[in-house]
């Protein structure tokens, strides 16, 4: 054992806390993996004095990042405070000092990708990010070092476990989204401001990392079409269900001739999709490979455990090619820039649930707009009558349908007397 | 681009075909991600004449493979011959001479897997097997790069693509073991002698490998207690059904305070179970981790191109650090002989079929000997009276039970006179 790898904290909340027990705790196994013991050396907090679950060694705590990242002795520094402001400008200054790092920061690199990536081999280091994507689940390892040979064809994923908890509240149990949320709040799966969630954003960072690893092209999260859960209710629910689906947020990429279409939304999948189970915080990623076929990767996408694993894997990786006297080597690709796709490229099955007047004539007239635009009518199914308001509730199911044509024909509808209301517009995958 | 990196090839059957395929079709792609060229040298194959799939270049083939092993213009060398014979002695070579290896031999990694790491350390070269287990699902890269950090705790595993589809058949379609093999074997999915798959031994390869990584002790494949699927019939499909159950082939292997005890057997599987769904040729390995928790990893466990796809994420990782100019220095650890335990040490629960006499009193009689040895009965069917012979069948599922007090209660059956026959005794894992 030649030499000390020397670690640096920035921050310490529910994630760092676990990381550096850990470190702490196994710190002999991990030197004997390693070839060299692993040296817990400066924590960055805001606020020193405040009470924490570790117990870290004298001397350690400041509240200068400053302290992390120009001490000669922090080799590698993982930054877990999150989103887009300190935390970026910190990891810029540690790279450009030929710091390693390693982020949970989906956001940083979602929206920094590139700038941080040349930085990184400027500065002759390494950056790593597995805690970014699916908390435990290997998701960046796999898709740049067990699946290089592949021409990566799509990827679909259930990938933020507030929202996957929501919707099976509501599949299971009826509930709205309101109560649903105040549930999750209530548990600890949904913050006090659940936006960056219930509203695909978490989905859209975590997809734009894995779309530009898999295509080598840089997705940025806004190219990424994104829609929410908050207007989803109970009665879908039902008739998804009736229909044989469940309703899930999912998140696709998928590689087209033209470019790289990627979209976060609420998704009717049919109860034979594997997708369809995960249910609760579970998470699943699936990439499907030209040679490996499709593979399925699941567990718990969250949580301060399963991230500590997956930033203990970044760690450990870094320091033992530190520890064999190379340098870290692993590098996340160019993501040059490339074609992104618009969702109104897609083609694809719908779910159309609407209010309209209850008299003969009408679902004739429904059925010839959805015609004009090309748009193929499966199934059609009239759900309630409301005798008070003269109105009647129809559950369309399409065959696959360019997405401009449904589009169209909801412009249509809104210009109809005889269409009250759209009350649902949902995309269908897999199955049939 | 500094220097070339030469591949050897030992064989060149189905996989080896399309790993050289795509090798030479994908070339730029491939150099462009190692940052070197990749250049196919030398491919030792029996019989050189033979019509082959794959276009070589000219003066590749030789059925000498002395010239893949001594040529110094060969830096990695790929084993897809398998088996125990020559390719042992062909990969112990390659390795002394300092040349890296990538085999898909999980007999060979299983068996002799300490000495070769032993080799491999030796002469400065890595040995690498990612296509041994799992096929295209990464196995080995999770339990090495991605779960350091986790003690883990439990691996479980449908990992034989052969008797997955064999009991998917029985158990959708009430087929016969006899008359499911041949249709596996009409298919390709089983091969005409298929007593390496059907009898357990290759999931227990697979399982010795996964085990040992696992664990870091050497789980020899012959510390894994096996049982094939040969002796299961349609009724004990039927009734496992009706309990709520399937049966699989599962590869379990539990780190114990005393030992790690590992199997290959039969299981009863609940619906509730994720790995009661994986049919067909489809493969799913589960580790659970004290920090990850359950992570299940699920797709094409077999067929030449998965195969690659795990085969070239090898040769692809060590030639991007050979070209970066550093030796690879990733290990698979000592694999330090450690206790494994007998499959006595074993508590769960039991499926128990028995043929007995159909008179009053038997029933009771069956309940005491169980009683006698601790053994609960958790439920009890009569299935099936058969009026000529005057014996009825009996299904009793057991509370959690120790394996040896189960084993004990079978010997005593067999001196009643009125037990005609136990015909199965599976074991029951999950859910309850």
């Amino acid at each position: 054992m030649t030499r000390e790898i020397g670690i640096g904290f920035l921050g310490m909340g529910n994630v760092g806390s676990v990381v550096a027990a850990t470190l702490l705790e196994r710190a002999d196994e991990f030197a004997a993996r390693v070839g060299a013991p692993l040296v817990l050396r400066r924590v960055a907090v805001k606020n020193p004095a405040k009470p924490r679950d570790v117990e870290l060694p004298p001397g350690v705590l400041t509240d200068a990042a400053d302290e992390v990242l120009t001490d000669p002795a922090v080799d590698i520094v993982v930054e877990v405070i999150g989103g887009q402001g300190d935390a970026g400008d910190y990891v810029r200054r540690a790279l450009a000092g030929g710091k390693h790092v390693v982020t949970a920061n989906k956001e940083l690199i979602a929206k920094a990708g590139p700038e941080l990536f040349a930085l990184a081999r400027e500065g002759g280091a390494a950056l790593r990010f597995e805690p970014s994507v699916g908390g435990g689940i290997p998701v960046i390892s796999p898709l740049l070092r067990d699946l290089p040979a592949n021409r990566v064809q799509a990827i679909r994923a259930i990938i933020n476990g507030t929202t996957n908890y929501i919707l099976t509240s509501m599949a299971q149990r009826g509930e709205s989204f309101e109560d649903a949320l105040a549930e999750a709040q209530a548990l600890g799966y949904a913050e006090p401001d659940p936006t960056n969630d219930v509203d695909g954003h978490d989905a859209a960072f975590k997809l734009s990392i894995m779309a530009s690893l898999a295509f080598g092209t840089h997705v940025p999260s806004t190219a990424v079409a994104t829609e929410g859960i908050r207007s989803l209710t109970p009665q879908d629910f039902q008739y998804a269900r009736e229909l044989g689906y469940v309703i899930k947020l999912v998140a696709i990429a998928e590689r087209r001739d033209d470019g790289v279409l990627a979209r976060v939304h609420p998704t009717l999948l049919p109860d034979s999709e594997p997708l369809a189970h995960i249910d609760g915080v579970q998470n699943a990623v699936q990439i499907r490979g030209d040679l490996a076929g499709t593979l399925t990767f699941q567990g718990a996408g969250a949580g301060a455990a399963p991230t500590t694993s997956a930033v203990l894997a970044d760690v450990l990786d870094i320091a033992r090619t530190l520890a064999a006297g190379a340098a870290p080597a692993w590098d996340p690709g160019d993501w040059r820039s490339g074609e992104t796709l618009p969702v109104d490229a897609l083609e694809t099955r719908y779910y159309l649930r609407m209010t309209v007047v209850d008299q003969p004539g009408v679902l004739a007239q429904i059925a010839r707009v959805l015609g004009d635009g090309s748009v193929s009518i499966a199934a059609v199914q009239q759900k309630e009558t409301d005798a008070e308001q003269g109105t009647a509730e129809l559950v369309i199911m399409t065959h696959a349908a360019r997405e401009l044509a449904v589009a169209s024909a909801l412009v249509t509808f809104e210009g109809l007397d005889e269409v009250r209301e759209v009350n649902a517009l949902l995309r269908v995958e897999g199955g049939a």
